[in-house]
């Protein structure tokens, strides 16, 4: 039976609204609107367990899951949605030990997500032009102790990059067509670049781009929309608002 | 640089409708409606190079991506759709190492996709009551090369499950609601439980019987639309046709 | 040219967020955060023309259209959504000189819409329970010039109509499925029946009571979704927020 | 009640698959792969009758609504689908009384649906710059009896109209931006302006031009989903397939 320790990130989930990711030290507490919690009184603990705030209420002691991890990291630039950033990693087919880029690295999330799976043998080359956006994604995937399998670099990816091969690049910037023929000399034959766009624009420009470079084949255009549902007993329905747009993917295979 | 050896199992691509996962092996060839390729011809090659076939159109030979082979798996029942297993393996949080279960197997691409990221050092546990999916679920896994990673049973996940505790599991039977408890048995705590639903009533009776049961927390119901768009210059808009459904998804967590 | 007159209902825009519906009567004004407007200012303009606000703000001033004056009624239930009333409109093919049944009229929303394409020669007949209901859809329709074309009783559309035959009936009440019947009765054969659901369940129960009573064939169920997008040079995109669910909409026919 | 009389139009329906709309004549019959139908056996009957073929299969014969006729249209060019034509119609705000414009006008899909609202007061001006359009228009608002209501003209609406003031128009021609200013001229202070454009570009172009002419307000792009539902007992699911795009609508207010 797992057990919580000293030093463990633990989620604490009180209800829907109130879900916090902390680090357990002792002599430390963690402060919510329903009162505080001893982290005293958790070390020791089973995971699952139920503790009491100062205030009565019922919380739960979970071990987290890498999203829970991402939706308590600290923000500085809008993050991929957990949707787009679900399709992505999967259409990539990375897996432990692959040999990954990225560039923006924003603050980290994506990279958090890409570093859980490649595992300790993988290795996580991410590029940015904003120091700011290092320091958050080293703090970020420190925290969560991923920083290990990660190299970050301060780098534009539109000049030369001077890594051995890759097995698939995650492209987050304003402007993928200036940076598609850097990126497909650092990519292994028919690896794969997932490229994230907010505007259709974009989209048309990145595709036309990755058409006449010849160095791409197999190019796809996706956008995934997610509805979340309300269930109670004999009313199930969607929820009233949702996410209207988030961004637009785009998948390609390097040709030789 | 990557070489294509005997064994390896190839994706070979001429245009988006004709696209061939083969094993290479001397002596064979692959046949399309646009002439055959000898394998011969491929050992030895880069991947990524261009061949011909005996009818002299173009062909690549990639390195397949998983969903390239998922993509020509053996089929005997409908398989998760691309948008459905990326979100629940990424809401999964599953990575290298982890112990994952999941019944019904199907023909096994879930499995397959859940096997490639747990690595060597994971287990995946496949739980179905029918000899036919086992059979082509093991012939799948075994193509791919993942079978070691994976135990098949012909066990009804209803009745009690003898194994360790597990990371995650993945349903997608008819009726989930006479499974949850014993699977409950079977989670670590905290560890989430992922299924895949066709209609809105299972949805709706598979939430119920997970707040009845106390054994589940952070209960949630996603979908998921995939819009393919088409990209010509000044002329970019989505497809014409869609699939507008393939099920619901159903997240929770075990409780202690 | 079309000139504003005393008595006039006039549609002052000044931006997106301040459109206000109001009728022109001379000694009074228009309040707004951006200043006020005199109302003896309007009279003998042509609609179109643009005044300035006591702050010097220009304000066009326009004819309002259907969905204007939608958007300015006093509301008490929630209101079915343009997306929704205009597919349910267009479904049931009503035209100048039908016979229109609606139950519940909440604000009287819908009867606006439907008041509005009858003409004079139509007749639309609203059911509710709620006095409340009845007064507040009263005031909507009068204030609109279409009171004339309706008439509005307080009914349980569950027991006996005693109507001459209509062409179409409306209907957004909890139970559909306790009012088939009686509504059959005063359908014309043939004559279409519309229904607005928020809950799947609703849709199920509905539908199988459609199909049992022998009343009704051609039965559908819709459910509409509406993207708004945000245009700028070079930066299309869908609105980040958007509506995700409203209602579903049941259509079917009355059989002889 | 109503009777079918020699000359009227029929919707005869077997099943979802086998809807056909005829014009009944005495010593004619309307043939399915189900078998025939003398219309002399329909005449005298009352509307939502149920008859059979000459293989014995039930047929009932209802009174078609607006979007049967639709359905039986000749048609030389894609339609705008209804779901489209109903948001349009719905916020042009067009009823009895209506002048309305339109152009291309297509097979006269829209315009039936049009000429239906607007009444015998009304007045629809269609344009279009080919004799095959106006011709099959012609032949279907005929045989649906509304050919009265419309004036249609082979004209390019990109040059002068000399025409009185509309209430609304309708625009599906390939390059919208071209016409905008010459409809602006022929439209009434606060009228609207309906355009259906399947390509996000054409989108893009049209609204900055409707912007740049400063001859317009109020200008939305809206796009519609529609799904349709399968409803089974305890088996409620969206369908498996649904169109994925026709295409976009753009809405824009005439200024002074």
């Amino acid at each position: 039976m797992d057990i919580i320790r000293e030093g463990d990130t633990v989620l604490i989930f009180i209800d829907e609204k109130r879900k916090f990711i902390t680090r357990v030290e002792r002599g430390r507490f963690t402060g919510t609107d329903k009162g505080f919690i001893l982290h005293d009184n958790l070390v020791g603990l089973p995971y699952g367990s139920i503790v009491k705030t100062s205030m009565g209420i019922p919380a739960l002691v979970l071990k987290p899951l890498l999203h829970d991890y991402l939706a308590g990291l600290v923000r500085t630039t809008q993050i991929i949605y957990s949707k787009d950033a679900a399709l992505m990693i999967y259409l990539s087919g990375i897996k432990p030990g692959s040999r990954v880029g990225e560039a923006g690295i924003g603050t980290g999330a994506l990279s958090v997500s890409i570093a859980s799976i490649i595992g300790d043998e993988g290795k996580l080359y991410g590029f940015d032009i904003s120091d700011k956006a290092i320091e958050t994604a080293t703090l970020n995937l420190r925290n969560i102790g991923l920083l290990h399998r990660v190299v970050l670099m301060k780098r534009d990816v539109k000049s030369e990059l001077d890594i051995e091969p890759l097995d698939a690049f995650f492209l987050d910037i304003p402007d993928p067509w200036n940076a598609i023929t850097s990126i497909s000399r650092v990519l292994k034959p028919a690896a794969p670049i997932l490229i994230f766009l907010p505007t259709i624009n974009q989209v048309e420009k990145t595709v036309l781009s990755l058409r006449e470079s010849n160095a791409y084949c197999d190019i796809h255009v996706y956008e995934t929309l997610l509805r979340e549902y309300r269930v109670e007993k004999e009313a199930v329905r969607p929820r009233t608002r949702m996410i209207g747009h988030t961004g637009y993917i785009v998948f390609a295979r390097k040709l030789l």
